[in-house]
């Protein structure tokens, strides 16, 4: 394996452009990206060794496709149209359900790996890729018995390489957890963001009241509208679901205080402090 | 000035007293505290020097009030009607109104400086004081001018050598904007992490799923309740009043969702992106 193409040289596809590098100094990384100027860029930071075109990765042994979710349903089947026989193709969307729905009658579905690594940072583009963004991070395989079982070995053995623990799951169930762990804390914080900048026209009080809380709270809202409106369109049922009960729930807080139940209110705190014991776990 | 005392010897107590220590070697630092064990705890931490009862503040130069916001309304008028006429006494409470209330009348209230630092983390107790705490962080003050002249010079010597920076204003101001950006922080916090523990029976899940965008998001949900429930009771109507829109956002978001239109989702996100520069300020 030497020939690697990745589609998308932004966070996620950068920084596994940077860890291969390190791996194997002989891998000849390619970056393929619609933003020329991404590209350059991507080369000056030396992300990746080269520029290419779609129609180049028929000389891949491995194609790493780290593009929006809804290009990812556009430029994944014209990939596996071009590719090789012995070429292993991943993508690292946050939803997985559309996206191999897209592939499963491609003739070279086999050469498909559905991957999402739980990996990244509130920050886009080139400048953004990091070394070590992988290591000790879940990456999550759907439908695995899909993908030829020689090609399964190569991309497994990349992520072992790169420190990932690995878990297997159907897409519809990733779809559905992934909501939950991910999907709405990027929306309560969005939301959370505006409500405060609709309420403080005078950005100084913000500056100057603001804590470290406020800013671990709203961290996700820098997060990139292009990546994430996509992923929010392809789970929009499971997102909606996860909406309702947030917003349930922060009603019932609400309803609590204005009947003055501050023993509830303890309450409610007191038993989601058990939260504790779940990101240690993360950690 | 040499005798201190501080009552509540937890994380926002804690910490003033090991950097007084550490500004001084001089000052003996006095802790009170209802539970006996932490006071325990914070001497073999060297967090404080001695244990005192609430009477021996009479011998004070500075007392530092570092408990819960209802406690505070208890303890502050006793404090003040103990000390003598040289001691400055502040407190630390996430909330300036009331407490500012209950010592409007009286005939120490010149003792008083009602502060508010915007420091602190997701843990309590003596062992989560940390040294540096209040570098660099805003000091938020109240009613300045109640406050005897000679005396306010004492706590503004001691809040620059810690290297906090000071902002004034009035009480209704502090809690109505201290609402948005550090109380609605809160809730969205605990929410998020009930309405992921409600869905997420299977714990294991959430640690092999979550990432840290989650945790982020979660982390002050982590928060003591015996800390906050006492908050959110003293400033009930601004907090309501921000859980109010902090909900229409969501569920304007939603509908946005369910009517398909992703190029408003995108401009939601895609105007609160600009919290990037409001956070580049904090830091």
């Amino acid at each position: 394996m030497k020939q690697i193409y990745v589609i998308g040289v932004g966070l996620i596809g950068g920084s596994f452009a940077l860890d291969l590098k390190k791996l194997n100094a002989e891998f000849v990384i390619y970056g393929i990206d619609h933003n020329d100027a991404h590209l350059d860029e991507a080369i000056a930071l030396g992300v990746i060794d080269e520029k290419a075109n779609l129609q180049d990765v028929k000389g891949a042994d491995m194609v790493i496709l780290a593009v929006p979710v809804d290009a990812t349903l556009e430029v994944l089947p014209k990939v596996l149209d071009i590719v090789n026989d012995e070429a292993i193709v991943f993508d690292a969307g946050s939803t997985k359900e559309d996206i191999c729905l897209v592939v499963k009658e491609h003739p070279k579905r086999r050469n498909y790996l559905a991957t999402h690594p739980i990996a990244g940072t509130e920050y886009s583009g080139p400048s953004a890729a990091i070394e070590g963004l992988y290591k000790n991070k879940t990456n999550i395989i759907c439908e695995v018995e899909e993908t030829a079982f020689k090609l399964q070995e190569k991309a497994l053995k990349l992520f072992a390489d790169l420190g990932m623990r690995i878990r297997y799951m159907n897409p519809k169930a990733h779809d559905k957890h992934i909501a939950y762990v991910s999907h709405l804390s990027h929306i309560s914080s969005f939301m959370l963001g505006k409500t405060v900048i609709e309420k403080e026209k005078n950005e100084r009080d913000i500056f100057d009241m603001a804590g470290s809380g406020f800013e671990s709270t709203v961290r996700l809202a820098k997060s990139s509208p292009a990546m994430w409106t996509p992923i929010f369109e392809q789970n929009k049922t499971n997102v909606i679901e996860t909406l309702d009960e947030y917003i349930n729930n922060l009603k019932h807080f609400k309803s609590l205080m204005e009947k003055g139940d501050f023993d509830e209110v303890y309450n409610e705190m007191e038993k989601t402090n058990h939260i504790k014991d779940i990101l240690n776990g993360i950690q």
